[in-house]
């Protein structure tokens, strides 16, 4: 009989650096204790994955504005508390660097080596004009079908 | 040997219109991959249901006060992000009629037409003072206990 | 053959009171179902573990802002939705005495008693310089591999 691996799969909803923090420790967590790990990005969850550098994009004015307007990857996401108009997220920030947390852009890299899927929602990338060249490398596109059947076969599933 | 059918429930608390969506988009599509469904709908969740219409009910102070105070129905949920006092709602409305993408109201009939599982929480109303008649149709009415029997038997269960 | 009891597992990461009272509804529901049953705190969900008063502490100063800022116990969160700078949690706590609902207090209280697992997330702790003598009594200590190894057998996951 084939041992088949555990499964583990997150939804990011949220575009706040404190819950993908949570996400990716979970997500790392799980790919450690050798779980199949995906994570799934749609809504705000995308602006995790958007590249730091503005890409010179080819769209309509309002999918420019969505641009404009959503913070660009995972340095400029704010907390969902304690906002304070980004000194929350500065203290977060100065507190992991003093404890020697990993950074988020870290923790992402570290879920790539371990093999976590990172799968963008193309549906939302539609709607919100978001393009692959604006994305980090290495994510794969699907939509909510392919999340459905890596949930079904998963014990964990999250919705963040 | 009996086939049983895949199981996902959600439990959809929060009363935002991306989330909403959100829950509606994976619930439509699990129905198609022929999963029994359950959303339960608790808390501000609850106004995802609401009538658009204003139902005349025999309600004390408080309750009245809430029920002014929370949206009344699909069509009036504001954002979980980016709101800017209900622009936000109209941009999203608009790119999603833009690329055809179902509506918040097409997504709740598409769902009962699948099958889907309305669940109100029948604890929530009484505390916020909704009623029966200022939800829409088909929907059914139980407490935590009808979610936890449904979600045991459940591999995919969100929380929203 | 040993029967094995059914496993539910919640992360409670918000700091909201609506959130944590729905939370422990779902807990205590599954307990009463003789589900074995883990919260597990993290980020903004400790708060809910601290201590009424103010507990004497030798910290840094950053660790003390984040003290002073963050609510001290179950008696001082917020609402997620309808705030009102503190006016929407005592209407939910005027409507829930209304209709004799168990207050927070009482519902990790009643938790404890039916003996679901609170455990403390020690990674955040470390982060938010919260120390053990502010949390409340009865709790465990542990980070996400606990959380995961517990997770991975359990049938209901949420993230709240």
């Amino acid at each position: 009989m084939e041992m088949t691996k555990e499964k583990t799969t997150i939804v990011l909803f949220s575009g706040e650096l404190d819950k993908a923090i949570a996400a990716f420790i979970i997500a790392n967590g799980a790919a450690a204790y050798d779980h199949e790990v995906t994570i799934f990005f749609t809504f705000w969850g995308l602006n995790t994955l958007r590249k730091d550098e503005v890409v010179k994009t080819n769209k309509g004015l309002l999918e420019k504005a969505f641009g404009w307007m959503m913070p660009r990857g995972a340095n400029k996401l704010g907390l969902s508390r304690m906002n304070f108009a980004g000194m929350g997220p500065k203290m977060i920030k100065h507190v992991m660097k003093k404890h020697n947390a990993m950074t988020l852009p870290q923790l992402i890299e570290l879920a790539q080596e371990q093999g976590v899927k990172l799968v963008a929602c193309t549906m939302t990338m539609d709607l919100l004009g978001l393009q692959q060249d604006e994305l980090i490398d290495g994510l794969e596109y699907a939509g909510v079908a392919t999340y459905l059947g890596d949930a079904a076969n998963a014990k964990v599933n999250l919705f963040i």
